[in-house]
């Protein structure tokens, strides 16, 4: 089974994933568990467990559409019954789980509207801003930093109608995947060509093209494929001002690349409807190994080889001594030893001399191969995670993902900064963390850091989490990383990255917003402030 | 010799490039340039060859300078003599050459300062945004697309004292470069701790890392380092309000990658103090050689291939059959048959197995291998051709190049629309013209067109030129293709460049431009219409 063959899954409010999917907590985690002192919690508020998925409540009054949407788009594709908006109420990130558990109903849009085709968008932005009518894009609706949860009213564009995959160009190896279409559904109409995009990130059984482009998302296999920007030639983008169409060839030098100024937008300068992209042929060959090496030093160190000095693989990755822990449930996958795993990846055709070339930089480097069992492990387990994230909460671990990025020289006190900051963080709370961290974006200067946290939950565990979040985004920003390397700014970073990238850049982009959404319709606060 | 050790040539007013180096026109060319009509003109213009070396004239009068700059930089750094303002006007475009040629005194600064810091710059940029003085910064100087000649007077910012290289960190391999150091002197002081940077545009001798970094600058060797704007990691700007800092770590999701709307903004956005670029072991193996082609059809689906599924060469190069049989003063190399040459040149550690890999996909393609004399013609003369211009220019001829890009499906449909633009437009001034074409940039979804246009000067060759650029402007509009690859937009691509990427964002840019520079005192007309 590979990446194009698995299903389109619609996922279930409240909870992450396809839900004939579920995942136990296995026995091994449930006794580490204890020892941070998580306990079951009976206090669930009003909504209870996945309350995302329960029918009307209280809270559910109706919502509001102006009746020239209705025209626009019929009836049909507009809706302001309680379940379509509660099912378009923020992300997937944990605090936005816990407050679907704890009944909370804010960030609920207005309407939820469908468009079907890049002229509806546009003249539906055309009419919102006429009428002053906030709107926020919602393609995959996988957000994990409250990308969907602008500062005022809205209604919500769902773009699945948007699911075309067309102008298939085997000369230029390009196609047009409209914004609505899901990873899973892009891969699938690839696939009867022969082609692949190749972009897989965690959130790949839910989330849309549209998504990957307005937040500049990266994928597993990013060493090889690359960034999803880095596989955007064009895009086309509708504002309430008219059409943005960019990307007349790979590169340029016509100014700056405006293509990166619209991707990576995250709504706020325009909803992207359709983007060109670079395609490759599927690949026919296809194998997974492990490695072993005695420390997250040695590993990062010969991770950094392959980044500069290459081969790269089309995977990799390198857990900390804490993920390989939790991860392997059989240490005797190490030998035994103690230290930390790799896992390459390799796709293509004809990838043994690559293989091979790779496994020369890795044992150089002080690597032991540990075989294809541990990398087929993490290939069948790749988009499990976040599957186990919602029985831990039901057991009372706050579980939680942040991640960032920087050069490489800055990466071991980036990595002690952000672990140190989360511990006393939620050690002061009387939470004592577990931190894991693994490398699973590299570049020739530098990589992505991505820590997972699980402790036990408060009574509060939104603002404990909150609280702890803010620490470890401090400790990022004056240890010199980026606040997101692959999840985007939403409403949870958004000081964070004005900070980053200073005034004069915040002011920048929110003329531009001036321009292209003289009323501020566009997803307001998200990424940026919201103006008046 | 390597590109290290290439000395730092200080270019001469009038003529492109070492003074010392000195080109004369074969005589076969000379013998194809009667064919096409070209005369030696006697009626030379008030200036003659090279006017811009020449002192004095009737325009000589001084510029002038405010008193707040002499006293922020110092009397030495501040000039407004004829000298020193003549050799700051204008830059290496055919016209440009033409100008002087003809005594053309227009273009020329008010004066030229000399900051020897990021912190001057900014310093001059407030004094001059309240003194309503308009900037325009000159690092190389090598412009050929009227990227130095604003739409108002100016003062010309040269920032030849900004030439540090620092903060070489060799765990991240990124090195920091000022806008004011040359190509050759980045390499040089690289060179001294086992680097290179591997970018080596045509203009290399005279160009500098802050226009490198402002036109988005692509080197010969692009296929195997990458544009500049891949190899910058991090861009510092002055602007009249401030600074601009972007890049904490190599790729973010942090909003959109805004170091791209620095990069490639000449000058209309701030002005680029320094870069961290990502630097690269020099390689210790270095191999160049042609591949012969029957068609230049047949040697563009085999770069394809290789850009494609790789593997990539350092240097990658096609000439079409016009080209190819120019260049060859012996036809005899590609064994006395007709057809296109393909350079493929190999720079690195271990470069055999890449070269045989690529070799297999050449000859499978169709290539015949010409061995490495043909390789090495084109390295020892990779700088050569601008020199050969002033002598054709000395002979009555009209010589000038353009180029542009576009995805592969589409290439030989724009590089039949480009060709036939030219020929009629010179056609009908009654100087059918000679056009080569060549691709020496290629990515996966498309590749780059570069022409030469040779013919007979007519008694006004700026009016002549201008009237066949703008029929290939059209044409390359109309089959879809980016006004340029890599020379920049400049005043003389701007109205294309507005048409290629529309109202929106023109408006946009201008909306940045107004936040950083509200008295719009940088590079008035250049890139962006001139406002107010």
């Amino acid at each position: 089974m590979t990446e194009s063959d698995l299903p389109v899954v619609q996922l279930t409010p409240g909870r992450w994933g396809d839900p004939a999917q579920t995942v136990e907590v296995p026995p091994a985690a449930l006794a580490a568990l204890q020892h941070l002192g998580v306990r079951r919690r009976e206090a669930e508020g009003a909504g209870g467990p996945g309350a995302r998925a329960d029918g009307p409540d209280a809270d559910a009054r109706a919502g509001a559409a102006p009746q020239e949407l209705m025209e626009l788009l019929g009836a049909e594709h507009v809706q302001v019954d309680f379940a379509a908006r509660w099912a378009h109420t923020r992300g997937y990130s944990t605090p936005d789980l816990l407050k679907d558990r704890a009944g909370d109903r804010s960030g609920m849009p207005e309407a939820v509207v469908y468009p079907g085709s890049h002229d509806e968008v546009l003249r539906l932005l055309e009419i919102c801003s006429g009428l002053g009518i906030a709107v926020v894009p919602y393609a995959g609706g996988t957000s994990v930093v409250g990308g969907l949860v602008p500062t005022k009213q809205f209604i919500a564009v769902d773009l699945r109608r948007l699911d075309r995959v067309s102008e298939i160009d085997e000369v230029s190896r390009t196609a047009r995947l409209e914004a609505g279409v899901r990873g899973t559904a892009a891969e699938a109409a690839l696939k009867e060509r022969g082609y692949t995009l190749g972009h897989f990130p965690q959130s790949y059984e839910g989330a849309s093209i549209g998504g990957y482009a307005a937040t500049r998302s990266s994928g597993q296999s990013s060493a090889g494929y690359g960034r999803f920007d880095q596989m955007v030639v064009g895009v086309t983008v509708a504002t309430p001002r008219g059409t943005v169409e960019l990307g007349r060839a790979p590169m340029s030098a016509a100014g700056p690349d405006l293509r990166q100024l619209w991707l990576g937008s995250e709504g706020a300068l325009g909803i992207i409807t359709s983007v060109l992209v670079r395609i490759r042929p599927r690949p026919v060959e296809r194998s997974f190994e492990g490695w072993r090496f005695a420390s997250f030093t040695e590993g990062l160190d010969a991770i950094r080889r392959l980044a500069q000095d290459g081969p790269l693989p089309t995977v990799l990755r390198l857990s900390d001594e804490a993920e390989t822990a939790v991860n392997l449930a059989d240490p005797e996958v190490l030998g035994g030893a103690s230290g930390v795993q790799v896992i390459v990846g390799f796709e293509g055709t004809a990838t043994a001399v690559r293989r091979a070339a790779v496994a020369e930089v890795l044992a150089q480097a002080g690597g032991e191969p540990l075989g294809e069992e541990p990398g087929e492990t993490w290939r069948k387990g790749r988009y499990r995670a976040p599957y186990l994230r919602d029985p831990l909460l039901d057991e009372g671990a706050l579980v939680e993902t942040l991640e960032t990025a920087g050069f490489w020289s800055k990466l071991p006190a980036l990595k002690a900064a952000v672990t140190d900051a989360l511990v006393k963080s939620l050690g002061e709370q009387g939470t004592p963390p577990l931190v894991l961290c693994h490398v699973s974006h590299v570049y020739e200067t530098g990589a992505s850091l991505y820590f997972t946290v699980v402790c036990a939950q408060t009574d509060d565990p939104v603002a404990q989490w909150q609280q702890a979040k803010t620490a470890a985004s401090t400790a990022i920003g004056a240890a010199g990383g980026t606040i997101t390397h692959h999840h985007g700014v939403g409403t949870d970073h958004r000081e964070a990255y004005a900070e980053e990238v200073g005034p004069l850049a915040i002011e920048s982009l929110l003329a531009v917003k001036q321009v292209v959404d003289p009323r501020g319709i566009l997803s307001p606060g998200i990424l940026l402030p919201h103006q008046g």
